[in-house]
This record gives structure tokens, sequence and C-alpha cells, in this order.
């Protein structure tokens, strides 16, 4: 009997549940029908260093406390998406930074760590968005670091090196990028940049709207381009965020920029391409700071939801979901508490930053108890807060990226890891190839394993513009 | 212009790679046409304990040492299989042991850590290999662990107690399965056992072929059922055997166990079910033992090419390629010296189990040294010697599910992290969803998100078989 015959015949197909316990659904088939149409929109949203560990922790940790899973599994459920992996290793190392990791991305060509599409000798490649720019789209980014952060930066300008913010937000202007948001104050206004010039200036004499706040945020009009800037430098936690009632005023979520973002490009005749990054999962993950990994990657979640929205409403936008690379290989190990440990982090209130930004040198051991018990729920031993103490009086110090306080963060990972069951492998990026999903017109030309480079054109296949530039 | 039409006139398609730079391959079509063919033999290919940075590690470590990746990337690479991400959780845990996972896909109900396909309330769930049997297949497993082991257990039989190794060796004959291979001595042998039953001679007197050398093992008629066991616990790491001239004669390759297993089961009327594993993956990543996860992991590698030689060929056979669980999720960390470190595993001659193995109360500073040394090819410091030795002398523990003489491997790891840039999260399972793969008719079935229970029921229906038992 061949395969037809015996569905038709009903042995396997009308055997109901109890009998057949069949899968839940059907067929590989993705649902969406996207060939032979064209990616008019692009929205690319990134979770900067996001291991399969934090991809999957968040949504074990929303499905255990909502009943409900992560949008972006939830795409998979649905089989809405197809998937890769993809090898994002540099041009200097098999470990990238996230320069040369958007760079790939944006320029299609692989770099060393540290720039923006620039090669070492000297090359320039043109980066995307300025591609899409000059095909007649819109295009912008927002996210939860600097504006002028190297992953928003990758796609859009070119830079020997990924530090030369205040150079970056220079650049942005003379592209006329046309919506920017997210954190970098450090870099725009005159008081905090070395040169004193006022960007924010810069930006509004040449037509931009430039805003400050949520509120100016929503309220901005969307016959201009936007600049938006939030915060100093990074935008706060989204769970520190959440329990401060300044912060909720003053910062929108991930989740409101790219709403934002995709009202003010979505009726451009060309269409749009935006890049949406919540950057600090990875300053998380280098401070082995699970409240700030979790709840910012389930802001990315939020993000994802608000975009496939608009493009399941829109039928012509390709959605690219997907991180840079793996960040402290985050997971939950093994042993008879692991569930109730877990589980435990729900009623985390604050990240490890706000902990141990709040100890200082005169912090008594009792201040430090009543600290991460308000903000994690556990009692903390003497010994161990005479532990973290002796990092404040010097005896020790901790290093790291996002760490230019040298606060420890190491120990008290360390330390939370017997009350909530995660480990972290170090503090710094790991070489694991990375999930990548793209839903939408385009999203057949993916296949299950790809160079990092091999995303740049891709889009530029989606969309159907010549790579004559 | 549409798109057809766009790619007929020729502007993206015969631009030319200088000027396109085109995505390697073309679409995310799956090349194998899987629909409306049946599943009639399957061999499910699992690499114990494998997190996702133990793949790529592989990955990268043979593509970097012999310019060709791994088989099991490049059937990505070639667009020939489609790919799940799995939750592998048990009805006790979100982080499942080798048991219940096992179980999950073999009796299509979740169970509690510790079980093989026994729920808490005694209920016993049908093991998908006898339901193979049932229906007139052949069914067998190869594994580099005691084949009693809780992986291929938990396809064939059920015991309340995993532990149980000694039963789980009579209820192999008393169902008669066709190829049962691997380690396992202790359970088979009169003077090994506590019931002192010689096992061997129960299979024997029940028309089995009984080996217990690779050449045996060759030789073996394939006429009979096949019981071979070459070891007697796991058999030795990958690495280890490649440099003993007693281990390479006398114990079997995984690769070359699954060869047999096929060849002994294929002209079966009406096919075979076969279980691969890499079980000593699972045990290298309780170790932190880099050189006996990646040798492994290439075993494991060795198996997918040849299950893939006879699929391809044979056009009816379903390959289930994946892992039950992650495993210290370890990783290759960013450094300047990342490529550097992460090669010298390249001349690394033996496990860290073969390491500590050789070193004992007696030994001597110096001797701890030329046997690091010989085994890692770099110079450990004289501190790092005393640290180790330490454990010897009953200073320090470390315990380990496969660490029975509590030698110091988290240590050695930590110590060796300095050279190969390899960390880990911890020396136990994680909770990370798992890779997943299927060529071959039955793969349309898969879903890009599945729980480990609906595997179960997907091999029936690639296979279409009522799950009337």
């Amino acid at each position: 009997m061949n395969r037809r015959k015996f569905f038709r015949n009903g042995s396997l197909a009308t055997l109901g549940t109890a009998l057949l316990h069949p899968i839940s659904g059907a067929a590989n088939t993705i649902k969406y029908d996207s060939k032979n149409k064209k990616a008019k929109n692009i929205i690319v949203i990134v979770s900067d260093g996001m291991s399969t560990g934090t991809l999957n922790m968040t949504d074990l940790y929303l499905s255990r406390k909502t009943g409900k899973c992560s949008n972006w599994l939830q795409l998979y459920k649905d089989n809405k998406v197809s998937r890769s992996l993809m090898d994002m290793a540099s041009a200097s190392s098999i470990v990238t930074d996230s320069a040369a990791a958007s760079s790939s991305w944006g320029g299609g060509v692989r770099i060393a760590n540290g720039s923006l599409n620039v090669s070492q000798n000297g090359e320039e490649h043109l980066p995307i968005w300025q591609k899409f720019k000059q095909a007649g789209k819109k295009a912008g980014c927002v996210t939860t670091v600097p504006i002028t952060h190297a992953t928003p930066a990758g796609f859009c300008i070119n830079s020997k090196s990924r530090n030369a913010q205040e150079q970056i937000a220079e650049k942005y202007l003379e592209y006329k990028f046309d919506v920017m948001m997210g954190g970098g104050n450090n870099y725009f206004a005159p008081e905090k940049r070395k040169d004193k010039k006022d960007m924010y200036e810069a930006f509004a004499s040449n037509g931009y709207e430039v805003v400050k706040t949520r509120n100016d945020m929503f309220s901005a009009s969307i016959d201009k381009p936007i600049l938006g800037v939030f915060h100093d430098n990074g935008l706060p936690y989204t769970i520190d965020r959440q329990n401060s009632k300044e912060l909720l005023q003053k910062v929108p979520t991930l989740g409101e920029m790219t709403q934002k973002a995709i009202e003010a490009m979505k009726d451009h005749p060309k269409g749009f391409v935006l890049q949406v990054e919540a950057g600090k999962v990875d300053w998380a993950a280098h401070g082995n700071d699970i409240a700030g990994l979790i709840y910012d990657q389930t802001a990315h979640d939020e993000a994802i939801q608000i975009a496939m929205h608009f493009a399941e409403q829109d039928g012509e936008t390709l959605i690219i979901i997907t991180t840079d690379h793996g960040n402290a290989n985050p997971g939950v190990i093994y042993g008879t508490e692991a569930n109730d440990n877990f589980d435990t982090i729900q009623k985390y209130k604050h990240t490890n930053e706000w902990i141990l930004n709040g100890i200082g040198k005169e912090t008594s051991i009792s201040q430090v108890k009543e600290r991460v018990n308000y903000a994690n729920n556990f009692a903390i031993t003497n010994e161990e807060c005479e532990q973290l103490l002796s990092y404040y009086a010097n005896l020790k110090t901790e290093d790291g990226l996002y760490n230019p306080k040298h606060l420890p963060f190491k120990i008290l990972a360390k330390i939370q890891e017997q009350h909530n069951s995660v480990g972290w492998i170090s503090m710094q990026h790991s070489a694991d190839y990375v999930e990548l999903a793209l839903y939408g017109p385009g999203n057949h030309l993916l296949k299950p394993f790809i160079k990092n480079t091999d995303l740049h054109y891709l889009m530029l296949e989606a969309a159907e513009i010549e790579n004559k530039f």
C-alpha cells in the first residue's frame, strides 16, 4: 500500500488521539509560502550574545511562569519559519566579537574583531543599510545599548575601530538613517563628548525629530527622521526598569522602540529595513547576570511579537531572528532541585548589576544580606557576604568587558548557582554556531547551515536588489 | 517585476559570483523528497550528552585539522535533512537523565529520571524496538558504553531502575534483539555478575553468535543474531584506543559496529531498526575531558557517514541524528589566542581519564609533568602538579557520575583551559533543547520544534506502523 492510500484508508489518520497519540501538528511544510514573493521590508531582530541556553532558559522561564512559551519558539511550533545554524567566525578568530559579527552581515565580508566593515588591509565594505538606502528604502536601528554600539553600527557605517562611537554618531547623520534609537547620550551630548560638539543640535538642524524620553518618543512626528537617545550608556536592564518608577517613565522598552520605528517607516513607498537589537543580553552574559539575561531576552521576545504582528498583516516583510554569537554558554544544571531552583528566578526583582552597584566599602554584612534577599529572595551567608565585601575592600579584583568598576560579578553568580542551578563557562563570548530563523518572503532561500556572510547576500536577494554598489 | 521574471531576466541569477557573491547553494528545498515514501528501516544515531558546543567544537576541530567539516554538518550544507530543536525534559525534571530521555523516545511517554519505560505509578510503556519487532522487523543497538546502559535499554525494555543492568541483559535475550553490541562484560560474565549466571552461554545456547573481539565481530555469521561485548564497562575512549595497539585489536569502533549491524540486518524482508549510541561523549562531558569528548564525537560522526552511505544507496531508510541532552555546555572562549589554543587539542594523545588514572599517591611532580606533556603537549607547572597530587593524597576529593575513583577531573580541566580555551559550566547535564536532524523517508514529518515524545510517534508514522500494541 502506498503512503497516500494508507492514509486515505484511514489507518493512521483516523485512529484518534488515544490510540495514535499523533505528533502535535502536521508536516514539515512551512505554512508561509515565501517563494516568488519579494521582501519589500526587512526586520532583523538580534539578541546579542545569546547562547543556545539563553534561548532555552528564557523559553523555560516563560513557559513555567505564564504557561505560554516564547514567541521565538512558538514560531517553530507553528511551523512558520525556516531555520539554520550559522557560523559566526570572524577573519581573526573562531570566536567573534559583535563588531566583526555585525560587519559580516552588514558588509558581506569577514573582517577582524574590533572593526566595522573595514578589512585589515584598509578595504571598506559598503554597509547593507547604506545599500538599502541607495535602493530607495528607509533604514533604521533600535537597540538597548548605545545606538553607536557595534551591532547597529555594523549595518550602517565603516570604522576601523568600534570604539570610535563619537565619530559613529556623526556618520549616522551623514548617511541620514531614518530611525536611530537606544542609549548613548555619552556620544551625542556636548557635555559628554570629548570634542564638545552638540550632536543633538546637529541632528535637529538637519531635520531630525530628537527625543530623549519614552513619552517624547510616542509623540514624535513620523514625518521626520527620528533620533532617540534615552540614557548615557546602555539602557537599564529590563528587570531594573520594571522596578523603578523613574525608569519606567523615562525609558521605552525594546518592543516600544520597535513599534515606533515600524510606524515611522512602514508607509514609505519603497519599503524599509530595520535592525532591532537586544544588546544587553550580551552585557548580562558578560556579567553572568541571570536576571539581566533572561528578562532582557524576554524584551527581545516582545520585539519579535511586535514585528511578527506587523509582518503577518503586511505580507511583504522578511523577519530575521538570530544572535551574533554565544556568550558564557549558560544552562540549567542537573540536580534533584533543578526545577524549583530555576523557578526562584521568577521572584528576582533586580539584576546582579543593581545588587553590586549598591554595595560599597562601608556596606555592612547585614546590609548585603538585606540587599541580596530583597533582589533575589534567598539568604546569603555571612561568609559569602564577606567574600563579596573583600572585593570592595580591594583585597581582590574582577575584570570584565562591561565591568569598569571591577565589581564581583563572577563570585555573586557562583553564590547564586546554589540557589538557581544556572552555570556559566566563562564571562566571554563562545565559538558556538548560532540559531537563525526567517519568516516571510525570502525565507525559502535559507539552508540548514550557513556562514554569517551568506546572510548579507540573502537579504539583498530576498529584496531583489542587485548587488551593484 | 515578479520574482520569477526577475530571475529569468537574469539580473540576479546571471550576475556571476564576483558581483553577486551568492549564498553557497540554492534554496531551502530539501533535496530528498521524502513524502509518500515509507521508512522500511530506521537508524537512530545518538550522541549521548552532546551540548551545542560539542557539535560545534567537533566540527571546528575537523574543519581546521582536515579541511573537511563533520559529516553531521555537511548534511546541513548539502541541504539533505530536516531539523528541529527538541525539548528533552523528563516527567521529574527540566534536566533529563539518559534513562528518561531514551524512554521518551522509546515509550512515547515522559517518565521520571532513573527509570526505563516505567511511570511512577508503575505503568509500563511498550518500548519501540519491541513494537518494531512485533511488526516483523529486526531490531538492534550498538554503543560505546555497556549495551545494558540507559540509552539502548530505553528503546528495548522496561525496568523501574536503569541500574538493574544484570536483569536488563537477561531481558535482551527474552525479547531476542537481533544485534546488541558494546561494552558491559560486567553484566554478562559469570565471574562478574552477582548471581554468577553465564549470560554468554545463555545467549549462545539460544542461537546467538557471541563475539568478544573486533576480529570475531568482523567474522561473525550474519545468519544468527549477534551479541558483542568488548570490554568490562564502557569501551575505551576513541583517542586512548587509537594510541594503544592492544585496544585497536580488541575493540571495534562505533562505525565498525554500525557497519556490522547494518550488514547483519539489511537483507531482512521487513526491514530493520538500529540504535547507534556514542555513549562516552556523555561520560567525557561528565569529566570535562575534552579529548574524550571531541574524539568520541568524531566516532559518532563516522557512524553517521556509514549509516548515510547505506541509506543513500538504499532509499528506504530514515536516519535520525540527535542527542539526548546537553552536558556541561562546553565552548571555545573568546581571547586573542583562542584559535591557536583550540588547535592544540589536535596534538592531544590521550584523555584526561588516561592521564589521571596513571597518577597515584607515589607519583612525583616530574612524573606528572612528563605524563601531561606526553598526553597534552604542554608544560604543567609545579604548583599545578601539587594541586593535582593533593587529591591523590586525599587532602581533597572530587565526585562525579562516572568518577568512582574520585580523580581530579575538574581541576585538570581548569588547568587545561588556559592552554586550549575550552570552558565548561559544570560536570552535569543541562536543560538545553537539543539538535535533531532527519534524513530520508518520513523526514518531512518533522517540525522545527518538538517534544522528545513526539519522536516515538514520528518513527511509527514514518514506518507506517499503526500504534496498536
